[in-house]
């Protein structure tokens, strides 16, 4: 485990995406999910398998571990994972605005969770479905950006220095330029 | 002033853009500025007037202020706002990861600052031109992600509970479903 104070598995659900339109969006969102410590991301099965491979192809050089899971049923898959033992969260700009305090009651249940993020429209059974609707503010932005925030809170910003397994290239922070090393 | 704070202006670049493909993600990373405190952003040229009208128009109905100023030349840009004495942050994956060092060291300049967000290739001036070069995490991800974080960590939180000025909407956050109302 990286990171020994959540001892739990961390996934994130992509829901709604539009073909072609969120091409990028959905790509970014996945890169977010890896990046920020989720342990894998569900995508519905109607996304392009274009995504897929350029998200494999990041965790095959970059390192992980990182599951991507296609899913049929969305709304199964959120019924699953309660079924489970875990809870979900939905991220939304209608929900209760993110806190210290609906942080630690999620952190304190100890539970597997799924983070699902939308686009502009999600049907409306995830609102009552999901066991907690919580906004980063309760403006119209990013999924990508809500994903990132809320994986920053949960993780206290340990992902971000985070050492992936298996990675063939490392990034060497520089003031200036860039240095990128092989992995034997 | 919403942040008494930061008692300064912060406005976003965002450079790189590639039409059609980006079409998505720069408008997210126009939504992620305004939405996480931002001033305003400055966009090339080259940038569809679609997504120009669509930030508009949160703005219109989100409320700000917010600016959207298109520039012809985005090392013209950068040179302005450093002649002017702001200070130019670009962030990337190569540069060095966050840190509160690192913030404080910008905060405690006080002056005005410039956040460049780039896509994949960036041109290479941008690192010797920026006063920092800061990743949000050595890993590939995304420009709206490393905005949204960086932002989050200079107003610390403060900006998701930001009132907007002549907001024709606003969003009454909730357990469950979604409430908007109208202001007068």
């Amino acid at each position: 485990m990286w990171c020994p104070s959540l001892n739990r598995k961390v996934y994130v659900l992509r829901i709604g995406h539009r073909p072609v339109r969120d091409h990028r969006v959905t790509t970014h969102v996945g890169l977010v999910a890896r990046a920020f410590g989720a342990d894998g991301i569900f995508l519905e099965r109607h996304v392009e398998e274009s995504i897929i491979k350029s998200l494999e192809k990041v965790v095959e050089t970059w390192g992980g571990p990182f599951e991507i899971v296609k899913t049929v049923n969305p709304r199964h898959t959120v019924r699953e994972w309660k079924r489970n033992g875990g809870i979900v969260v939905h991220l939304t700009m209608y929900g209760e605005n993110i806190s210290d305090e609906l942080l630690n009651l999620i952190l304190f249940q100890n539970k597997d969770i799924l983070v699902v993020v939308g686009g502009e429209k999600v049907p409306s059974w995830l609102y009552y479905e999901s066991d907690y609707n919580i906004a980063i503010g309760n403006q119209p932005h990013s999924e990508v950006a809500a994903l990132a925030i809320f994986l920053d809170r949960l993780f206290k910003g340990k992902e971000l220095t985070r050492e992936f397994h298996d990675a063939k290239l490392v990034v060497i922070p520089q003031k200036r330029g860039k240095k990128v090393v092989k992995k034997e």
